[in-house]
């Protein structure tokens, strides 16, 4: 049994596809497409800024993500505009199956997560959730899945890599956490293949729900 | 006036979407989505390696790049096609601008690439251009954009950063040639977005033919 359990934030205890509808408000038939590529670029930016060694905060590489976006798919984009849709990341929806799956572990309950605390805090505060711990890996700069990242749980939870679960929707986060040492839950809510990256998660779920049994 | 040119080689020099054909007469309907994803993938598995600090060789990442995208796809893949699909990768066309421009240029020539000397060295030999040097971060064992990588072309060609023209049709590895501290001409023959990385070339071109004005 795991003395904690580190939840992943965007994509697995929150759904970063949740700007789509104000995404598709703004640009009637482009919500869906824009949603997309938005996460695909922001996620693009994290590693390559890493790799540069030019750590720059979440909440700007999100927002220079969304230049790039919307530059590509010719969408005009005003201060206004931009401005709330960065607001909508900091209100995105909960899965589904989060509220009920939380509730029913026993043990220390933490987040470790890419986003920068001006965006992650106010996220976990409009959710209403409580956790033990709220880490960023602003504290490391750098993003994951940089090794220093998951070592931030083990050195702030006080519980050894062996000790940790970590649960992550995203494959290349849960390679990442599984080449670091952890046990690791893969949700896989849309039945992907797992990542080629070496490092196959322990446990494959369709769903957070089943980490209670 | 540079000292030296270093060349990008995937997507610079050689199109990897030259293995399109191939992968649309294994599965008809599929070759543009398979050769799309699959460049994806495999650039996605050399950030995601090296942040996790588990290099392996760009012919590896690329194999397994395809195995991914194959059954993200559905579609079946056997040892030979695997194999085949591996050796289109070591003789990818060169894009037509290359031939005539490599030839204009009076200082030395290198490229400095991902490939792994197994996959880059094939390539260059079938290619017939001739390079004072062709170099691999397999050296340095991290990919682009580290600055390690970018330094190997200093180490090697014995010429200082500000005397090195770097090019590049990857906006991104532009971004990070930039940041290291080379001169960039980025090729930009697809009339792509400058890459929100805070770096911006130094020079924007559409084809290669355009470095000798």
């Amino acid at each position: 049994m795991p003395r904690a359990f580190v939840f992943d934030a965007y994509g697995t205890l929150f759904d970063v596809h949740s700007v789509q509808a104000h995404c598709e408000s703004l640009w009637p038939g482009k919500g869906a497409q824009l949603s997309q590529l938005w996460r695909t670029k922001q996620l693009d930016y994290t590693w390559l800024r890493s790799l540069m060694r030019r750590y720059a905060p979440f909440s700007q590489v999100t927002e220079e993500a969304l230049l790039y976006c919307c530059d590509f798919l010719n969408l005009k984009i005003q201060e206004g505009e931009r401005r709330s849709l960065m607001a909508e990341y900091r209100r995105l929806a909960l899965f589904p199956d989060v509220k009920h799956a939380l509730a029913g572990l026993k043990a220390k309950l933490a987040i470790l997560s890419n986003g920068s605390p001006d965006m992650l805090d106010p996220l976990v505060a409009h959710s209403g959730l409580r956790f033990d711990a709220v880490l960023s890996v602003d504290a490391v700069k750098v993003y994951k899945p940089a090794p220093e990242v998951y070592q931030l749980a083990v050195d702030r939870l006080g519980v050894s890599k062996a000790d940790i679960a970590f649960i992550s929707s995203n494959g290349w986060d849960a390679a990442g956490a599984k080449s670091f040492g952890f046990s690791v839950y893969w949700i896989n809510r849309t039945g992907a293949p797992v990542e080629q990256l070496g490092f196959a998660p322990d446990r494959i779920l369709e769903s957070l729900g089943e980490i209670l049994r």
